[in-house]
């Protein structure tokens, strides 16, 4: 485990702007210098790293069983008739867990329902596994014509790739972006924004299209992702979902647009793992453990999460415009040699 | 970190059947006893986990321009002429890397070509990079028409989820299975062989095609997998590719069939944070440090990851087919009163 | 182009109880036996096929480019915040447009807004895109820091396979079932619930997880809606989201419960192609010209469409479960001998 | 139907340049105008739209039963190893028929093998059922421990969407392009490349990924291809497959460079629905039923599908970057007065 930075970042969820250094914990080490390098691009920038938080939920879905469609929809129809009620029996489970929307899938007689709350400061998988349990109990006990299916199905969905994630949600979406000016771009990343653009498009949008990835591309969200998560306490199989993202980078006269868009970073400032001294450490070193209201610091975490990951993504796109460099850094790595911004993780 | 087990697990890997304890890192306790309680079932069953390595390899994808559509065919048609000498540039890169297979995609005037190699007792990332470094300058020494575009087009892929690694192969390709008698599943797994088939159909198929999932069909691979990989000193960023596979459950005259195919595991026994002490012992302890040829090692760990998937998968379904049983168990486990086969992992 | 039938069905969108015959145009004739046979066995039952239809829409997504993601974040919540004022601007473009829901994506300084409108009984994708443009007219004058990008920014998406239109909805949402008596299982399909039902999960579940399909698992939707589309003058086109849709199948006690949910049958009784002398015969016949409330006309077409799907993926999973009886029924289909329930088409 | 172009189109499979007038059946008439003003521009350029076909087949999974995994693994070992005894049974089954590659799947005790085949002018369909009935057959009398399972498993797969028929072939792979230089980019489609690029990267990349959609990106194939298949007397369900393609747009000093990949065009010159008498003289006149080496004609007819495609797809982006363009023309259209290359097809 290392802390890498500082990164300049900025937006509400910072409280303005803000220089963070943050923990990585990998068994692949080039990953430092490669964050490294793009956090001392961010610091070189007013602003730095802008962020935006535009959602955040917690989700799990149950599986109902009913006589037919026509009493599974009748039975979708009286749920979201009753949310008012629904969030009273939320209410009752956490004084944090709030139902803020609900969305169905009808197939045949059998009906998942998914239930969407914010959760404080927890990342929420417990808090909404509970409330759904008791939402089904109570459910089942009103509502006729419908039986026990399972207590998850699969339409939350959790730790699995998939589409209803990104689409409807799940942990906070953060939108984080950069504009580069043309001489930081040839001077610290040795290359331009055309090149950066062409590479983007070519490997993160056309290649992983070609793949047959799904709402993905960029080149490897999940490596600065789990180095974060692990560090900071997080349950790292999140970041299965957390690999789904989109890299957008832009030629704009010379200067590099550089945004990472993050669906679903699954984060907690509390909750399981967050007791251990060094995860407390850390978190509180992030400023992720003050006195604010709910959420604000697992949104505060959130940003940094993301702004890690866009320093990580930034850095090994303008490594791989280059021919050689990955490898000839790697090895310069292994020497012992590492001359601070030419290094770079291997090539994802 | 914890050692469960043991499971007994048999094949060709194992060289028939063994015994084995497992270690699991993990922030998220109750994965534990859950784990465990497939093992013990596996224990009383003859031949334990069947498991059969189907495929393996690891690859990149290198990104070219040509002049055109046409030349990019040409140069592919080229590239698939000239395998053995391929094969020769790929031998001076290392004396574990050979290439079995390649393929490519011709989009307008780009031409992705993934090399696909086996790496002996390695995971390969770095071996297939340094390779396919070597093949792609030979290829734009040799072939005319063709450029430098990128030294990974995202067609390998890594670390996100696709079809391609899938369809295509990726990491070990590792088919598990068990059959386990009624009265079994009711006593130890308190369940039926009925209930566990229905509720994988509607809860692993169906409710993650409705999620708009990819080539994925499971509950929750990606939590035995990062306690594994993190264990073993694995890049636990593979766990991506390995929470996509597919669990299968069959009601067999109320004898219960079950079976998680894994087509993507990804680890080596040697490489990239293997000397680290404890990744040293642990890897010891599984067995995995012996005296033999080369990719054997590597293939018994995969085997060994593989099975713990299935026991932690069917514990976690067993449990889901009875209301409430999770959350009491957590509860129980929160109490420090975990009291074995009853505690499960979070719904996944 | 011949008619088929009568198919019993029953629902609200066919006012109870109905037998209908329906007009399939294909150059593939073993078609029409195939989905004959289901229509027969559909008349034997009471009920026939029931039918709901759990939602309806039509969506048209704008993109926008934003100063930054900050400002795409704001003019969101602007436009979210402004919902009656935009249904007002809906309404000058049409009597029957009604916005119903808004969604959308922001990826760095884009903003892709998803307008979801009922469209009364039209297909409605040119009242959409009319009311789209004014949207994105009235949006550009009202809201800052916006500029137009496209007119359909392909989150809406039409005529490509997706996973949003499932999730959020475009068309008529579908859900058809029936229960069919183990005789007629065994008498008139030739095989039995239990290997109905195997095959469904192993051919539509599994077989489409493998070969990475996107929410779909049918054998042949496509065939189906292709034949109804073109002999009731819709934009055939549809038929690419009308083939993502789940085919349910099981064995009840030995009767088998069989049903196709089809999330996005895209039809009209009114609009471009339905004053063809020939298409507003077929549609009359339907009893889908009827004086009634807009919408009626085209949710009874749509449930036609589904039921018409039924009956032909009933009939080729039963043939499939029997080694041999597509290609046998196809020679005979050939030689002209064609007789009746053992014609099938050919396997999808 | 009606008849459009000419279209200018180099290549192979049409012997050099032709100039080709193609046939499209649709109720969406501004398909018409559309498509023309794309030909029209192909006709001003040197060799006009390029064309490669990259690779050619047709497939057929069929299902089988093992008694287990191992045997499994063990059954696929030994059909690999007998490709010349099944080539053997395929060429007792047709003539054109030819086997070029094998695939498998192995999910638990499930085996799906993937059987490609040649076909020679047809489109394949009925010729790869036939010989894998008897591949089937087969295999089941000379490998122990395999049942049937089906004759398809929708690894196939057949007109659904998926990954696989991209990654591993279905119907002719099509790759087409063409420089369009500046003025005739400003004069003929009132527009610039770069706004082309930028467009095609948000609307079909980026907003197709955000919809959830697989391997493809593009704003219309399906509109074309159906218009092409129906009156050239093809499978037109067969678009579903066809609407999964890619366009690539790039801003090249200027000029525009302009492609279409298709790898999934499904036609024959022969077969069901040849023998129509209009459909007969379409292909006549197409040039498609000249006396050439099987395969050739219906070669021919794919790159002419595929040049259509590039036309129409060419000109509705060009109309999206502007403005009300769309509506407008639709506009002027339905009022009879259609000024040729103002007039566009609904936005896709």
């Amino acid at each position: 485990m290392k802390w890498v930075g500082p990164i300049r970042v900025s937006g509400d969820a910072v409280g303005g702007t803000d220089e963070v250094s943050v923990p990585l914990a990998t068994y692949e080490t080039p990953l430092w210098p490669s964050v490294g390098r793009g956090a001392r691009v961010s610091t070189l920038i007013e602003g730095g790293i802008r962020t935006v938080v535009v959602d955040e939920r917690m989700s799990r879905s149950v599986l109902l069983e009913a006589d037919d469609a026509a009493t599974a929809y009748a039975a979708w129809l009286r749920i979201t008739g009753s949310r008012e009620e629904l969030q009273a029996v939320v209410a009752t489970t956490s004084r944090f867990a709030r139902l803020i929307d609900l969305h169905s899938e009808i197939v045949g007689d059998l009906l998942f329902v998914r239930f969407e709350l914010t959760t404080g400061d927890a990342s929420g998988h417990n808090m909404v596994t509970l409330a759904s349990e008791r939402l089904m109990d109570h459910i089942l006990a009103t509502i006729p014509g419908v039986r026990y299916g399972s207590i998850s199905g699969n339409y939350c969905i959790d730790k699995k790739p998939s589409a209803v994630n990104g689409i409807l949600g799940r942990g906070k979406n953060v939108v984080t972006e950069i504009l580069i000016p043309r001489e930081i771009v040839e001077r610290r990343l040795r290359t331009t924004a055309k090149r950066v653009e062409t590479l983007n498009t070519r490997k993160n949008l056309l290649g992983s299209l070609l793949a047959g990835s799904i709402r993905s591309a960029n080149a490897h969200y999940a490596n600065m992702l789990l180095g974060f998560y692990l560090a900071t306490g997080q349950d790292a199989a999140n970041i299965v979902e957390g690999s789904q993202g989109v890299t957008r980078a832009e030629d704009r006269d010379g200067d590099l647009y550089f945004s990472c868009t993050l669906p679903n970073v699954i984060v907690g400032s509390v909750g399981n793992g967050k007791g251990l001294p060094e995860v407390e450490e850390a978190l509180t070193r992030l400023g992720c453990r003050e006195d604010r209201e709910p959420g604000e610091n697992a949104r505060r975490l959130a940003v940094l999460a993301a702004a890690s990951v866009l320093c990580g993504e930034l850095s090994l796109l303008a490594a791989q415009t280059n021919p050689g460099e990955l490898m000839r850094s790697h090895v310069v790595l292994e020497r012992g040699e590492s001359r601070g911004d030419r290094v770079q993780t291997p090539p994802a």
